[in-house]
């Protein structure tokens, strides 16, 4: 089954097209510019680089979130347009399980880490395993203290967007942590097609019209758009 | 110091961009085109993506070989070119000391393999460590018995395009050896780009004329060429 995946939740953006467990082609980007000007050429590039359409590919695969909510929603919204298309089903995936199926073939426990602000982190971890990530907690937001009296003294590999964050924070009260390899610390489609395989080949994925974001905290202007709303209603 | 470094010397292709230890862009094929079709775009593809042309770009790297001739040469050929008209100093790396770049984070040895065709394979062997891979044997072409007996009982990790087929042929004899992380498995242009790395920033690179492929063996052309002369010499 051809996946095409999207990975675009955060700084770096991601493209790739996967057959079963093979890696056809991958391409990522990492230095700076906006994902809506980069996303479709990259996508067209990995299509047309392997000389296939949208319509030649099974089913496609996004990161849905937490993470930025501009990128999410490029991402989201792209994929949504090319299963619609094409007419195949898709999958929106966690951003955080895409990350932890990045480190596959390592071993030991994972803590996938997205800088959040305010002191906050979107966190998840999990154990890897030969199979895969076994999902340890659900996707939140969580302070760096908390985080770092969770971990404590246990091994902990970071991995995400958010790991030198995390790292420079909290390796001394936490003195077994290590960085993912530097290759790894980044998300990528690749990850985000190994976490969306299994609901897409057992025919579980949604069509275009279903594929939603996921996101934890609701968007900065939303927040802001209910906090007048009910100031107006108070008044 | 921003290095372009190209990986194409077996059936996967890939160029990336790194600046530093950061990697700013990869672009990584492995659908069965040929490298002479797909690399120059693919160049083009990942300098355009980071808004940089070739002048930008500090110096050029490309694994030089062991492995497939003909992919050598394109790869060595186009970063020759490149840096011929920006003028800027390239690297040829060992393909094999590049895949071992590609495990940095991970530990243990690992021995790089490439199908060398006729029951060899391409080899080198070295100790992953925080720093890099340090090498613990030179690039050759070996009979896959013959690395059979020098593993035996020791664990070793298998990368390259030649570690399944190494995998498949050795596991029985060789019980401690695994395969690298199935993302990490092809070789990469990152891997060529921090195998280069101290030979560019250390001022060391060479000009475009004095870049070279590194041959264990001469083309079979060669060598077909050089047994009909020593027949016709004979006769």
């Amino acid at each position: 089954m051809k996946i095409l995946a999207v990975e675009s939740s955060a700084v770096s953006v991601s493209v790739c097209l996967t057959d079963g467990e093979r890696l056809l082609a991958q391409d990522f980007q990492n230095c700076g510019l906006t994902h809506s000007r980069t996303l479709l050429p990259m996508i067209e590039h990995v299509l047309s680089g392997c000389g296939l359409t949208p319509h030649e590919v099974d089913g496609f695969a996004v990161a849905g979130g937490p993470g930025s909510f501009t990128g999410i929603r490029i991402g989201v919204a792209t994929v949504k347009g090319l299963a619609l298309a094409a007419d195949k089903p898709c999958a929106a995936v966690s951003t955080l399980e895409a990350m932890a199926w990045g480190l596959l073939g390592l071993t030991g426990e994972v803590s996938c880490v997205m800088d959040a602000r305010a002191g906050q982190v979107y966190h998840a971890q999990f154990a890897l395993t030969a199979e895969g990530p076994r999902r340890l907690c659900e996707d939140r937001a969580v302070k760096l203290e908390v985080l770092a009296q969770e971990i404590g003294q246990k091994p902990q590999i970071l991995v995400g967007d958010g790991a030198n964050l995390c790292y420079t924070k909290l390796k001394e009260c936490c003195p077994r942590l290590c960085l993912a390899p530097p290759q790894l610390v980044y998300p990528t489609a690749w990850g985000v097609a190994c976490a969306a395989r299994a609901v897409l080949t057992s025919g579980q994925g949604v069509p275009a019209s279903a594929l939603r974001e996921q996101y934890l905290r609701a968007p900065q202007a939303e927040r802001e758009r209910a906090q007048k709303l009910a100031q107006i209603t108070k008044n």
